[in-house]
């Protein structure tokens, strides 16, 4: 069976493992979630994920969900980009959901996805400070080495990326960070990488009336 | 060698890895890091881990970092602890890491270890109303079931539970959530349980000048 992934293109939790399924090459289909009209908090979304959140993955009647499953889950059914140490895989996985991935996805979602008059300001340069001792490990990580673990782009590279190639502006600059700026060349040049607006469907702005 | 564990009890993170070592029976030192004097800032703590977090378990010439690697470590060693289904088990970490855990570790920071005059007044509501969906989440999942993840207590269970038996408000109350309040009931009743200020040494308030 070709795995379904219950994904939108803004969901930078979406596009990492869509990404990780098209550079190890399996095959999927997308069932589109539309997010911005309430699409993961509908019974049948909340059915099949009680967190209420994308992505999920349906495989060979398995449902998974938390990106970092199922970059794992990829990276066993393909034998690729599994990386070498998978203690330090998981380390950096786990990094990258509390440090990273996670006030990324509220930044953005505060500065370019919320109504400006519900948006709560304080917030950001609280969350944006956060972020900049986050970027800083991972600049400093990536400063002496290619790749995150070990010497082949792995599961933990395609996490902590996840968020990094979004336009909108949530205040991470490539320029300032270059260790990081240079993975992200790196992580842009393998074959078949596209970026998540390439790769998934956008979920806005909204079409039509929320669900 | 024995195991040990860089911690100290204000830390939800380091008392999961304490709680988890202590009901699987598995020796364990502590080295105190001074955390509000600096302790994990030092040149010295980050060659131990460049994330400048705590904990880290350094044991048989491995240092492990990130609480949930460290579980995996334990439940690995033992034999104990580790759940039923892997997937579903690295699930709820997840959730944890990215959900529950990080954003009570901030909350509570900010409301009793920081301050008052450096205190980001607008980001603490912010932040609670996120952590009640959070709650809501848990509580729901553990509305018809005892643990987390199969029929027994698992790294899953203690790691979710990490922050929530400290005595410091940080906007969460047992009476609100009375699936949660059952669970953590059971938790508490395992044999070899203990309250984290009665497992870790303490590091706030600060003694003597920071470092």
């Amino acid at each position: 069976m070709t795995a379904t992934l219950h994904a939108f293109a803004e969901s930078g939790n979406a596009y990492k493992c869509a990404l990780a399924m098209r550079l190890a090459g399996m095959a999927f289909e997308v069932a589109f979630v539309p997010f911005f009209q309430g699409g993961a908090r509908t019974p049948e979304f909340r059915a099949l994920n009680v967190m209420g959140e994308v992505p999920v993955l349906v495989h060979d009647g398995r449902v998974l969900s938390q990106s970092a499953v199922i970059l794992r889950h990829v990276a066993r059914r393909t034998g690729k980009l599994a990386g070498s140490d998978e203690d330090e895989v998981l380390r950096w996985l786990f990094w990258d959901n509390h440090k990273l991935s996670t006030q990324i996805g509220t930044t953005r979602f505060l500065m370019n996805f919320l109504a400006p008059d519900k948006r709560p300001e304080a917030v950001i340069p609280f969350q944006q400070g956060r972020l900049k001792a986050a970027y800083a490990v991972l600049n400093d990580h990536l400063s002496a080495r290619d790749w995150v673990e070990g010497t082949a782009p792995s599961i933990a590279d395609l996490s902590l990326c996840g968020y990094l190639y979004y336009p909108e502006p949530f205040g991470f600059a490539r320029t300032d960070w270059p260790a990081i700026d240079a993975w992200l060349g790196r992580i842009a040049a393998l074959p078949g990488w596209a970026h998540p607006y390439d790769l998934l469907p956008r979920a806005f702005p909204a079409q039509g009336e929320p669900t």
